[in-house]
């Protein structure tokens, strides 16, 4: 299980009903969220997400709209009596908004709250179970990365019927998973693709946070199964999004198109737009891209 | 016009449909905001509330719950362009707050930030057109304030028929409704009484922010028209009120009563109850002091 949950599709402010950016990832029992814009906790409540199976919050960059729910999160965790540790993944400045605000407050957190200070590189930040967590530098207005969640190799998958037909013991089975040949007592090898079939394939997704258009990303992308780029702007506003360092429509399509991924989500739609001009902005885009959808709040999608 | 209009009326995290801590006061055209809570912005666009019209946000102490939303709020008002300046009334520690997120976001405010820092003592702290407010200590974990909102002296009522009798020129009016005799060019003294009636009395509203049980308060509030007084708790969890400096429905009630307020509007529930509880809240408040309500979001109560 792959799947990437919407809690805010909005740029800059609340507006239209949308709220600003904050993502789950779901894989398999592990929930990661991805930036927290105020009123997130509130999201998770409505779309009945299971805080306490967050364990690692990513924070893209230090621009409001993408953690200003942070502190408020936290606060409730505690009130809530969560103990287990939580690690954020963020730029150093963070830890000094939160800290100020729970010595003013005069609060001490029930849970470890831990930090992992995002490098200025390319390069894995966190290797779980299932899943493998590194960033991409970005170029916005202020520091900022992307996150690619890309699956851990999986485990080659077990001929039932040749087990049986060649009598490998319940021992044998996870070596076998791993790729590694059967040897019997008598020293007999098995060769593992007698006994098994390939793994499925290893998904991944990537989260381009805000940034001015990048065509270098594409590099980077290559062959992502589902791509979340911000397309803050319709393609008409080509110049406002220059000038604050976003994308259009347009943009986020031609990086799918160069990195030749397999799906395009657009999301971070500026305050400005109404619901209807969403489905222009998903128009323009497919006109580049037509496998491009658009991130909507409550939504699910499986990457 | 005095109006209270509640954005939010729960307490420590929202629950159960409800937000934290945020009200609006109105005085015939000037607009007041008290705490605001995570979320608060969201609310004033729920309920239709023109944010522009707040020059003034009164912050009563520095938990989470009455605050964490005035950051999204500042910078909302910076992207769409406010011009005139906003006071914030608060503990100095929340300028820091603000601060360290305007100074890791790179964001620089279009409007003039003001701060006024609440004084230790019982004091004025804003003098208005048509109100003067001022504080009250209260007794919570952390150093808190109560506001009280009080109706400048309003002007005498003239009296039409006896300014057409007396013959009263127009440019004597302002004069008349100040309560000053009236002298014509002859020397003449015309009594104030003969041609005013008695002005409107001056209305008050306090809201009384987290605070442990203080009967002393009920000196301070005497005759107050509405008073907002935080039950957080029914009178069964008077032990951990008690624990975390809040009150009980009874305590709320009893400070009413003893101060001889003509209502009492509760609110800052525990975000324990759910919406039956609240119900019995009432019940609870309303068999000490009987003209209690309940503060509900979204509502507006005259003062």
């Amino acid at each position: 299980m792959f799947i990437v949950t919407i809690l805010g599709n909005n740029s800059a402010v609340p507006s239209n009903g949308r709220h600003p950016t904050s993502q789950i990832v779901q894989v398999n029992n592990e929930l990661y969220m991805i930036d927290c814009g105020e009123g997130t906790q509130m999201q998770l409540s409505a779309f009945e997400i299971k805080r306490n199976r967050i364990d690692h919050i990513f924070i893209s960059h230090l621009h409001g709209d993408h953690f200003f729910g942070l502190i408020a999160l936290l606060n409730t965790y505690s009130l809530l009596h969560r103990v287990q540790p939580l690690t954020i993944h963020c730029h150093e400045g963070l830890k000094e908004i939160i800290d100020v605000q729970l010595k003013h407050s005069g609060a001490i957190l029930n849970f470890e709250l831990l930090y992992n200070f995002l490098p200025n590189d390319d390069s894995v930040i966190l290797q779980q179970k299932d899943v493998t967590i590194s960033v991409v530098q970005l170029q916005h207005r202020i520091q900022c990365v992307g996150f690619i969640f890309k699956e851990n190799p999986k485990d080659r998958k077990i001929s039932k019927e040749k087990i049986d037909r060649y009598k490998i013991p319940i021992s044998a089975l996870l070596s076998l998973k791993k790729g590694f040949d059967y040897i019997d007592e008598n020293g007999t090898i098995i060769d593992n693709q007698l006994l098994t079939q390939n793994a499925l394939p290893s998904k991944s997704y990537a989260y381009i946070s805000d940034t001015k258009y990048l065509p270098e990303l594409a590099e980077k992308l290559k062959g992502i199964d589902l791509l979340y780029h911000e397309a803050t702007f319709k393609k008409e506003d080509e110049v406002r999004a220059a000038e604050t360092y976003h994308c259009t429509t347009i943009q986020a399509a031609k990086i799918a198109a160069l990195a030749e991924v397999k799906k395009l989500m657009i999301g971070h739609f500026s305050a400005k737009y109404k619901e209807q001009h969403l489905d222009e902005m998903l128009t323009q885009a497919q006109e580049i891209f037509p496998n491009t959808i658009l991130s909507l709040e409550g939504e699910s999608y499986e990457v």
